[in-house]
Formats: C-alpha cells, sequence, structure tokens
C-alpha cells in the first residue's frame, strides 16, 4: 500500500493566514507532487515599526509518496 | 447551578476556515440550543490535483444543558 | 545584548481572528513600542442568540526591552 | 465485552470546585446510567465585582454502554 | 458542505489492542453510520491476578452528520 | 471592543488550594480591577518536617484592559 | 551538592482531593524522609451505583536523597 | 484507603508491541505484587542492517502498596 | 561525530499497525540507508462501508547521515 | 502568605545558553527584586552567514510580590 | 529479552546545566549500575540575593534491569 | 515572499550540548544554505563505563528555501 511523506514549511503573505499557506503550497508545487493534506501548527504576525509587516503559518504537508 | 456540555466537530468550506466554523455552528444549531462559546482546536486544508478544494476547522461547541 | 519580553493577550473582533489580532496589536502599541514579533495561540468564537457575536485571538506579544 | 463511552462537561458551583463536579454528575445522571470514573481536566472561578462568584469545574465522565 | 462529529470511546478485548479497537467499532455501528477515521488515542492492559485480563484501547471516532 | 490581559501568579495558603487561589486574587485587587476568569494551572504542597505547610495554586487571571 | 528524587504515588479518600494527597504523603513517610515538595498532576473520583465514593488524587513527592 | 505507586519500564521482544509489554510486566512481577492497571506510554521499533531487531514499549504500571 | 536525521512518514496495512510500521520502512529502505530506530506517534484506522481498510501508522524514523 | 508572580523574557548572549540567561535575569534585576527561581523553557541559536551569532534563553522568572 | 527501568531525578550544581546532570548521575551510580540514556527534561536555576546560587537540572535515567 | 523549511537532525559531541548543535549545523551546512534560526527541542547523555561518552541535542533547523 502507498506511504505517506510530511514535511515542515513556513509561508508568509502581507495579506493574512490563509494566502501565507498558499504561498507554502505554491513553493512546494514545484518540487513536489500529489499534496494531499495540510494542517497548520502555528500563526505568527511579524511586525515592523508598529505596523504588521508579515503573516506565516507554519505548515505540515502530507504527499503520496511516487513509485 | 447550570452545566455545560461540550461536543467535538469538523467543519468544512471552500472558502476558508472561519466558514467552515460556520458551517459547523450550523449544523450543531438544527439539534442544540444555547451555543455560547466555540474554539478552533485544529486548521486543514485538503488539496486534489494541486489545489485546495476544502478549508476544515476542528471546533469544540459549548453550550448549555437545559432543563 | 537586548532583552525580548513576553506579554498575553486576548483581542476580540466582530470581523474575524486577523482583525481581533490587529485589535491587542493596537491596544498594546498605546504602552509597548518595539513589538516585533505576535504568536496566536488560541481562537474561539463567542455566540448569542445564535449568531457569531466576536472573534477572539489569544496572542503573545514579544517586544524589545528599552533602556 | 463492554465498551466505555466519554463525555466532557463543565459543572459550577459558588462553593467549590469539588462541588462543582457533582453538579456536572448530578446532571449528567438524569440520561447516564453506569458513571464509573470522572476526570477532572480543568479548574476555573468566575470572578464578577471582584468577588469570586462561582468555581468551574471540566470534567470527563466516562460510563458504561448498556445493551 | 458536510460536517464530521467525533466521539471518543474505549474499547476493550482478551486478545489484544487491535481487536480492542474492533470492539469499539462494532459497538458504535449499531447507532451511528458512516464512520471513516478511528484514531488511538491511548493503550492499556488491565491485570488481575498477575495476569493480562484485558487489552484497552481509548478511540476517537469520526463520522459524517447525515441530513 | 475590549482586550483582556492574562498574568500568572503563584498564590499560597496553610489551608487549602481553593484559599491559595483566593490569596492571589486578593494580592492583584491591590493594583488590576475588572478580573473576571482565573484559570488554575497547577497544584502543589509544601512539606516541612513531614508536615503540609503551605498549598500552593499556580493561576493565571484575565482582566479587562481599561482605557 | 544534594540531590532531589522524585516517585509518583496515587492516593484516595472519601472525603475530597487534599484528603487523597495526605493519604499519599502519609504512606510515603513510612519509607522516605525529607519529602519537600509535592505537585498533583491528575485529579479522579470513582462512582459505585451513582454515588461517589473515592476522590484519587495522582501526585509526585520530591525528597532529598540522604548520603 | 490503599495507596497505588506507579514505576516506568521499557520492554521489549522481538515479536511485537503486545509480547513487549508482557516482557516488562513479567520482570516487574518478579519483584512486586498487585499490579494492576499499565499503560503504554512510548512505541518503538529497533532497526539494524534494514531489519527490525526488537519491538519496544515504554510502561508504566500500578500497582497498590502493601501494607 | 556522527549526524542523526529523522523524518516523518505515515505507512498503512490492511494487517494491522506493525504491518503499517514495516510498509513505512520498507519505503525508506529504498532511498536511506543507516535507519536505526522508529519511533511511531500516531495510530489509526480507515474505515469504508462500516469495515475496516486500512491501519495507518505515522512513524519517524532516525538515521546516520553518511559522509 | 505571600504571592509569587511570574514574567516571561528571552535573554540572548553570543556566548551560550547559559550567558544567555544571566543576560535575562541582569535585566530583570533593573525593576524587579526578590527574583527566586528562573526555569528554562526554549534554548535556540540564530545563524547569519553560517556562523552562530546568538544564543537564546527563553526563561519565567519567578519573584516574590512585596507589600 | 532485557528490560529497561527509568528514575527521576532533579541534580544541581553551582557551576551549570552540564555539572547538575553529572551530579546526578554520581550519586545514581552509588546504587545503579548499567545506565545507559540520561534525558533533560526541565533546567531551572535558584537565585538568592540576586545571584545565581544554583543550576538544576531534572533528568530520567534509563539503566537495564540486571537479573 | 520567501518560504522557510525546517528539518530535524539530533548532533552529538563528547564536550557538551552546544558543541553538539554546532554539529549538526556543521553537518547541515554541507548541503543547506541560508540557515536562519536552529531550535533545541531534547537534550541527551549517553553513558558506557559509568562514564559519559556524548552528549546530544536533537535540533530542529529553520532555513530560506532559495529559488
Amino acid at each position: 500500500m502507498s506511504v505517506i511523506k510530511s514535511i515542515e514549511l513556513i509561508g508568509s503573505s502581507p495579506n493574512g493566514w490563509e494566502d501565507a499557506v498558499k504561498s507554502a503550497i505554491n513553493e512546494a508545487k514545484k518540487t513536489i507532487r500529489n499534496i494531499r493534506r495540510v494542517t497548520v501548527d502555528g500563526f505568527e504576525v511579524l511586525i515592523e515599526n508598529d505596523e504588521i509587516v508579515s503573516y506565516q503559518s507554519k505548515v505540515k504537508l502530507y504527499f503520496m509518496i511516487e513509485r
């Protein structure tokens, strides 16, 4: 039967956490196929000069290992 | 004094996690009254053919037990 | 070298969790300078009469101690 | 062999946490038989006008499923 | 979109933990349809007179809410 | 909307954990208004010469920030 | 410098959790000297015929190793 | 009332985790009487030359203290 | 001195969790040498039409980095 | 009886984690008296151009509230 | 196959956490043979008159049970 | 915006945990560029013949993905 692998990424976006997750998925898709599920394990915002400059989502991506 | 009960649901939506929480609350309202508080304990996205098809929010709903 | 302090706040907003985080940051900025990073450790919604009245984000703010 | 089910309740009392646990058990006994064990997973107090008005105990009740 | 509910059970068996999980699923199937996924969150053995008399598996069952 | 702040204290009492919580609340009330909720995250007893000399309750106090 | 050892016990009492802690300490004192600190990591009640028959406190005892 | 003590062991077996638990219980029975309950808190396998050589179960044994 | 790396996989099998672990190890062996230790951090079963179709074991594999 | 308060700081140093803890304590001593105990809840290193530039220790300081 | 036992100690030293671990191991060696592995689960410093007087390392020692 | 990836390594050294972290970073630098942050999630010592032979630091390395 098939085996699933997971990796951990941190995506970021100036627009929000859902956009930051998409950023991580888009990066991952360049080298990984068959992503099935993404869990979000951490939410942060970075601040400079009293303004939010980046939303960060720590994600775990689960994908099928192809053979 | 009153007693509160909690149940765990997973709501889903193609639009985002806040919408997925509303989906779970709307389902719960069909059979439960007096929901007071909802905590979110997990955030996921499901992916098919490299596209996000569903946001999932695992929630715990707290409601007053009526007597 | 510099020292960072963290405090815990709960922000709320009728519009969503990202807005609730901004609400907490805006309150903190009245008395704290040099906020650098905010992590979100809890997400809730409060419900009255079957409607969401408030989104709540429990946040930890990290800021440089000035000397 | 027998199967055990657990549910989560929050009992409250003006007198203390042990009384709040009894309040949750008494409510549960109205509809559930064969409760065997109760674990307490959270202790809180609610405060109004600088006075404690309620002790709250978050409990998990374990009971035999009858057949 | 569909909503998933979870409940927590403890199944037991004299034969092992996998059998104890089946025991919990079989009990649940009497009243619940559309079980999709079961996670196991605790493993125990009960001992009497120095012999294992029961394996216990604490499980969480996830099932679709039908409408 | 309003913002809530939390702080962590350890109260102690020779009489028990509920009294130790009251001790922490009484200390906090000297400088903080609008305490709403107190969660208890740790219970200890200190022992000297084989006798319990102090009950300690580690609490988190949540209070409204006034503006 | 001195070394501290910890052991885990579960004390029980029909009267409450503080009494159950004392029960564990009294048992430990028969064989252990120099107990300094006891943390409580779990609170349970056992129920028979719909009545609480026992309060249980899971404790960790810290004591100086004598040389 | 009676007091329960717990100790932590790691049993191992070439045959599987249930056998590894039995190995730990059998070792414990040489010096401890009245074991009642065993929880399993960790599951590992050791590998040499690409083959599983040992299953390891980290267990906590709970037993009555005799007086 | 040598450095160990860990990766996370989810193996599956129709026969049980130990077989699911072997499935993950066999997949890993195709590209990784010197696996030493595997910890199991999650156990699940997938269900279709009221029957268990797959056991899943979430594992962490530790292996020596070769130089 | 006395009340203890805790605050969370992150100290840093180019020399190591023990030095980073001292850095946090030294900063705290400027405004806080009666620090009794410091627990370390996180260890990090920051890296620039492949070189460690800073050790960071996340600490919780416990101090007596003076009255 | 062999069985491993673990015990929990807190070692202390005026010189640092590594020395505190050695202090715990040296104490344990007086009565225990075949210690194989020590994990460190907590790091503290004790402070008197604004000076660090002791580093404390909470350790778990794993050793083979001899037969 | 940029994406960060994390991997988990265990470094070891006969000299101490800080040296073990450096050992893991040095190994990682052979194949990874742009390491920014390293968190330490576990500290162990290995013992042979009653002597510490190795300090082990379990680390998570965070690095920028280059494009």
